[in-house]
């Protein structure tokens, strides 16, 4: 008020449903984060468009809060409903998008997902991960390199997927053993890997709270497209959080949080053939897939970080 | 896909960030309610449009998840902090706005507020349901219209308000009578009320919870300008859910959850007169206030509201 170039914000003191976003954003003080500032102010701004533009009656708008409320009762420490949320509309995906943006040619992110582990054991190369003999075997090998094709020796590969009937050993304490289809594998000199384990299958997120019901007023099923989950990860390189996709799954167009990419879908070949089983130590018949993994330096991650924001 | 007029949306099956709202609301099934289908559509919408112009990091994004784990998990069956979020943030005053459009000169509706209790004891006008001596003496007095000027007998105004340290009965069931400063009253023949209380103060919010946190964090207190409650109800007119504010209020401007409207401010007189407070006996010196509340019938809100929305 004292100072002549300050804006009068007077007329901003009471509620106006014509612009009550700027009313509410007029309210915020001086001393604040600028970064929180800015972020409040977009939210504000998009959440009252949105109100206005749906004309929300009070039912609808306190069978949200009810919704928000059972969402957030449902976390607990091994729950995360709110993820799950950001996971099925797409937010998961959108915010990996925004801050994983890699050079043309490297290997594009998708979901990290609730099933990690850290500390899986380290496995050498070949080793078996699936400890429970169920579902049809499967080898994956592949190089990682860098964007210009050079082998990174000693990258980790921190793999994990389902067993033959959906579950992630972590789910199923009781019945998997530990371990199970979880483990680390590195490169070589060359920047190879190969492993042996069993073909994906889909599986339903968890679909018994607030999200499933959700997902079911949407007419929309809860099932995860068929994949193996990586992370990749060495000294110097943006690490690569993703998936490979089996391109047969009936799932593959429409899964449950947006998490497949044209680029992970990979090419699995069946392979029926005794000798080869033999040789690979699988049983007959079984699949192969080739994935290479393409690397981008952190340094180059950062600098298109730094380009966009400015 | 059989149809001809079907549009192809095949192409909408994987992410993309650059479309990604749509790749989510194309998922919807076809069997779902319409409404359900709109809501959600502007929601997805208004939502990645605001993840993707805030840029949100991975870290906001987690910060933003763990906020509304939190929010959910203070809710119980006496505190609703989503609500609160939702007022402080001005949605519930916006909701009300769009589902409360009335005719120009009506009685404006402002937030209801967590502390508003069914089955307050009925008085007769003129009663003083300032039950424990605090504060400075107030009297109320008005008529209750329609929109021609009409007197509305027999509505009934439901009040409440804090004592004079700023807490409704119900926060101290422990130090404050039952039903102190809470009454139902009936207007006469002649659409008249009045009774006794005393002068509103401002009280903060609860703000021990997460939304106290953000306010604190967009330099904004949690305080509510000085006000009376009022759910004013008479058959054949839209109820109106209301307050009346002290002009000399410091908060007038800066109402916590953004409740005041200028319609709603009224004039309170301070009256000295020692003859006056013996007629009217209240101790001397005194504050009179005279407001008027206009209904509109019920008719004429739905009238409005079935304009606005075909
Ligand atoms: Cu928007
Ligand atoms: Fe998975
Ligand atoms: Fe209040």
């Amino acid at each position: 008020m004292t100072a002549i170039d300050e804006p009068d914000t007077r007329d901003l003191a009471f509620f106006d449903a014509s612009r009550s976003a700027d009313v509410v954003n007029a309210r915020m003080g001086a001393d604040i984060s600028p970064r929180f500032r800015e972020i409040m102010t977009i939210l504000v701004e998009h959440l009252h468009a949105a109100v206005k533009e749906a004309r929300l009656t009070s039912e609808e708008w306190m069978a949200g809060i009810e919704f928000l409320t059972r969402t957030g009762q449902m976390c607990s420490d091994w729950r995360q409903e709110f993820i799950l949320l950001s996971d099925v509309l797409g937010v998961s995906m959108l915010v990996d998008a925004l801050n994983h943006d890699r050079p043309a040619g490297s290997t594009e992110n998708t979901v990290l997902g609730p099933f990690y582990v850290p500390g899986a054991p380290h496995f050498e190369n070949g080793t078996n991960i699936c400890l429970d003999g169920k579902g049809e075997p499967l080898i994956v090998r592949g190089r990682v390199t860098d964007n210009d094709g050079k082998p990174v020796a000693g990258a980790t590969l921190d793999v994990w997927s389902t067993n033959d009937d959906g579950f992630y050993d972590v789910q199923q304490r009781d019945l998997q053993p530990e371990n199970n289809l979880r483990g680390v594998f590195t490169t070589d000199h060359d920047g190879r890997y190969w492993f042996r384990t069993v073909k994906p299958r889909f599986y339903p997120i968890p679909d018994d709270g607030t999200v499933g019901k959700m997902l079911a007023a949407l007419g929309r099923h809860p099932n995860r497209a068929a994949h193996l989950h990586f992370i990749v990860a060495a000294p110097g390189f943006d690490t690569v959080v993703t998936h490979i996709f089996t391109p047969d799954c009936r799932y593959l167009g429409e899964d449950a949080v947006f998490g497949v990419k044209t680029s992970l879908i990979a090419d699995f070949q069946h392979v029926d053939d005794l000798a080869q089983a033999e040789a690979a130590g699988v049983a007959n018949p079984f699949w192969t897939v080739e994935w290479n993994f393409v690397l981008a330096s952190k340094d180059e991650v950062e600098r298109k970080r730094a380009e966009k924001t400015s």
